[in-house]
């Protein structure tokens, strides 16, 4: 699949002989205190993407840009598709459906901006791969390297919880601490790359991110049998995912596969609400302290924020903000009531449907179908249950301690 | 699809009016010293069987006694057979794959039995199912109990690791810690069914539990082009797994699928090797004490020993033994060169490979199809990493400092 880049501020459309990661001339215009300017979009050519149009099956590799080695040592994708029964009754949205990007190789949706960025160094000849994260970018990254013998330089905050990056270590990365935050981290994994080379996958920056992200609706529109829902409900930070999501459906779109594209909606806590704050308002300064329990999602200056502002208008889609407390409480919602265990950040997403939900009805009708995306597991952070759930009491070993703890 | 129950040990046949968990003559005869003997297998019908191999494709579904709820809110099946690239040329097995089963909804092969006893119950009327486990097979009942609404009474030793407790209390489950080992919360769970009624879900002692299992068979089948692997490695403690993997080879060997059974191979820990040494020596007697690291599998009287033992010889299969040592270095081995993180128990099977891999080569050539069962996620017991690996020191925030740390 041919391939150009074109810039998300001004415009200018780059050749692609070599990796570009940002548009210089609107990189030069980030000071820091608004979202950052320079992001690229993978434009794919028009005749290549029309010839899809005839296939009877479609798969993500067909709408990549670089090949990524399949059969796979690293198989991503093929997530499955629940169908909560319970909470559809619940909450009377009868088509309901959530997308387990839970049960993906490292256990986040980030897996699949790995697999694209694996393609992309093995296209340039390149081996290594720097990058900054704070966890599951960080885990994914390590654990595609593993999987194909690749160098991975992890940067991440010393601060980071120990068990986020245990992961990455285990898939023996070259992993940095660094006396900082996430955003020198970010710094230093390019001053990495610069002075080293390697490919830098740092998400919003290595416009390959994205592009890689978009394998989640190309697999939806297969899944459903080519059809996509009228809604999609994504949690949100820096706005990779959420334009990673738009970009798979507008490449359907653009391909002629679908007519109309889903209202993507964007769901983020109160606590760290950038995105959603300048889509309401047009303001893209950045917050002062994100704040939310939901770590994968607490962000200040979001890396893609135009973009996925953009984005939301594009679709014509909507930014939902969710208390901390609605993110929790969704969390143990969708364990108890679905048998679906997955991470704050993730949870955000099920929280924005359960508060749009009777608007939902009212907007589209009893029949609207609804997808959430469930971007990471349970296990990732098992500290957010300290306090809140215990084991209950132990019972004596006797039939009589059985018979006297259920007798009604 | 029809079917009748078989005493495995005696051969007597029942007829399936009802839920029938063993065969009372043969039970009569455990006096707890040896294996226990009555387990029922399930025996398919042959014509219904038959019917089976005019079709193009087959599911799992295709073979189960009862049916369960899909298209699915506890979507269990479908896990990816990852190809270990790395791993395949380090050991010179250039057909080896990885069924990752530690990518299933609660985190292991359990859910597949699991889904099994959602049908069983809801055929019989039933919504209440109860269960001893000291951790996977909880969770996976919990699991489906919760995305069904079904209700679950999980009876563990009390001493159980928190942690393998936690999910199941997440999920909703009815949670009951019993003062004992774990054979004491068998029998308790067991009491506990005399009397008040429901399905009672523990392993070996409930046939449909092996008869799920089988599913991870047919699934391979499938994905590898109707074609199944001359090789089948699995970690084994009680021997169900063991059993439900030979189970489904059978059945599409019954139905003219397959010609030929794969050789199965029952990987076991030197520190609880009961059906291993019962298999080399024919002595069914308990081990005194079974004290591998990998908790899943550590097992003194295993429950389903008999039928693993008779299975082994059936399938040409073997046993093989590997020390604790082998299994953490291939718990390390399959996350740093394969990106794929598993439990100790799951790793087992690893262990065995490596262990036989000249063999394997010497005896059935260098094209021979091997794979390797990975039962359970690497999160669902962190602790073992303790002291074994650890995170490196962290680098003061300058460019300067990156490149003192790489600069060769
Ligand atoms: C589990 C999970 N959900 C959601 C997000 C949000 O993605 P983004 O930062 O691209 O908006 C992340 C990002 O780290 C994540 O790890
Ligand atoms: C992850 C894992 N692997 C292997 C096994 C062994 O299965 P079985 O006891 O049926 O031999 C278990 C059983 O708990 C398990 O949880």
């Amino acid at each position: 699949m041919r391939f150009t880049y074109e810039c998300c501020d001004c415009g200018n459309v780059f050749e692609t002989g070599e990796v570009i990661y940002q548009c210089p001339t609107c990189a030069k215009l980030n000071d820091g205190t608004s979202f950052p300017k320079g992001n690229l979009i993978v434009k794919l050519n028009k005749e290549d993407l029309k010839t899809l149009a005839q296939k009877e099956h479609v798969t993500m590799y067909d709408f990549f840009p670089y090949e990524v080695p399949t059969p796979s040592a690293y198989p991503v994708g093929g997530t499955p598709l629940a169908e909560p029964v319970r909470l559809a009754k619940k909450y009377g949205i009868k088509n309901l459906s959530c997308k387990l990007d839970s049960t993906l190789p490292s256990g986040s949706f980030k897996d699949r901006a790995s697999q694209l960025i694996v393609g992309q160094a093995l296209a340039h000849g390149e081996n290594r791969i720097a990058l900054a994260s704070t966890g599951n970018a960080g885990a994914a990254m390590s654990c595609a390297g593993a999987a194909y013998g690749l160098e991975i330089i992890l940067f991440v905050p010393a601060s980071a919880p120990i068990n986020k990056l245990m992961q990455s270590v285990l898939y023996g990365a070259t992993v940095v601490p660094v006396k900082g935050t996430y955003d020198d981290a970010f710094a230093l994994s390019i001053a990495y790359t610069e002075r080293f080379g390697g490919i830098n996958r740092n998400t919003a920056y290595n416009p390959m991110t994205i592009e890689g992200k978009k394998s989640i609706s190309i697999e939806l529109f297969e899944q459903m049998g080519r059809k996509v829902p009228d809604v999609v409900y994504v949690p949100v930070g820096d706005g990779c995912i959420y334009a990673g999501v738009f970009k798979g459906f507008y490449d359907l779109k653009e391909a002629g596969l679908i007519e109309k594209m889903p209202h993507i909606i964007c769901v983020q806590s109160k606590q760290s609400n950038a995105i959603s704050k300048a889509w309401k308002t047009g303001d893209f300064s950045c917050i002062e302290a994100a704040t939310t329990r939901a770590d994968s999602i607490s962000v200040e200056s979001p890396a893609n924020g135009r973009m996925a502002v953009r984005y939301i208008n594009e679709c014509e889609g909507w930014a939902t903000e969710v208390d901390d407390s609605e993110i929790l409480d969704a969390q143990l919602e969708l364990t108890r009531e679905a048998g679906i265990f997955v991470e704050p950040a993730a949870a955000c997403a099920w929280a924005g449907v359960v508060k749009d939900s009777k608007m939902l009805i009212e907007k589209f009708g009893k029949d609207v179908s609804v997808c959430t995306l469930l971007t990471g597991t349970g296990f990732k952070d098992m500290a957010v249950f300290t306090g809140r759930v215990s084991i209950p009491e132990a019972i004596e070993n006797s039939k009589e301690a059985v018979i006297k703890r259920f007798e009604k």
